[in-house]
């Protein structure tokens, strides 16, 4: 892994760089994983069905997300100039290339999120450490 | 993926679950992604020196973080009851489990964040889409 590169720079250098973080900045903000997880798994979309799909995130929200990764390249927005206009989104295939990521990720979770909740326990339920 | 599964139920059900979400939370949260990285990176450690690696990182916000990562059983506290005192952290089993997960997204990184330089200095550049 980077790590093993990183390890042999200076360590008491500050701000090393995370490798992961500008993908957490993109990717993983608050409510961007649950509207590209829902593009992905249901297509190509109007607002009003990702809003409904995605239930409790609301229409302010919603709207910045989609700005926020369609300028990132993740969304592509269509504009129908019908009467009433009508307003489509689905992922790009740079969003589609988060797919084996995204797969990892919800791996990784069915795998150990088990031992995450029974590290909870262990921790809450032992006094000296709260 | 999982998401062809999703696919096939109703699509108007609110609030469907998405995979990725619980782990972001444990994961990815601002300041949790570098910390695991810097123990990754650089092994077993004091409160310290994980300080002055991260750079900009508040101690208390490091000191949430930890006991956070230690509660989800990520980060493993040692106590060394000399005089004075020396507590150390390192990552745990179930933290090096992230480990093929962090190299895949230091990979997307790699390989793509010049695209979503690329999509957003066209973004920005057309006035249509301001």
């Amino acid at each position: 892994m980077a790590g093993t590169k990183q390890a042999a720079t200076t360590g008491s250098e500050p701000a090393f760089a995370c490798p992961v973080s500008p993908v957490v900045d993109i990717v993983f903000s608050r409510w961007t994983t649950p509207v590209l997880w829902a593009l992905h798994a249901y297509g190509r979309q109007r607002f009003v069905e990702l809003e409904r799909r995605i239930g409790t995130i609301t229409p302010k929200v919603l709207t910045q997300r989609l700005r926020q990764l369609e300028r990132d390249g993740l969304v592509v927005r269509t504009y129908h100039p019908e009467v009433p206009p009508r307003v489509e989104y689905e992922i790009s295939e740079l969003g589609l290339s988060l797919a084996p990521l995204f797969a990892h990720l919800s791996e990784w979770g069915a795998a150990h999120l088990g031992q995450v909740e029974e590290a909870r326990r262990a921790y809450d339920a032992d006094p000296a450490r709260r």
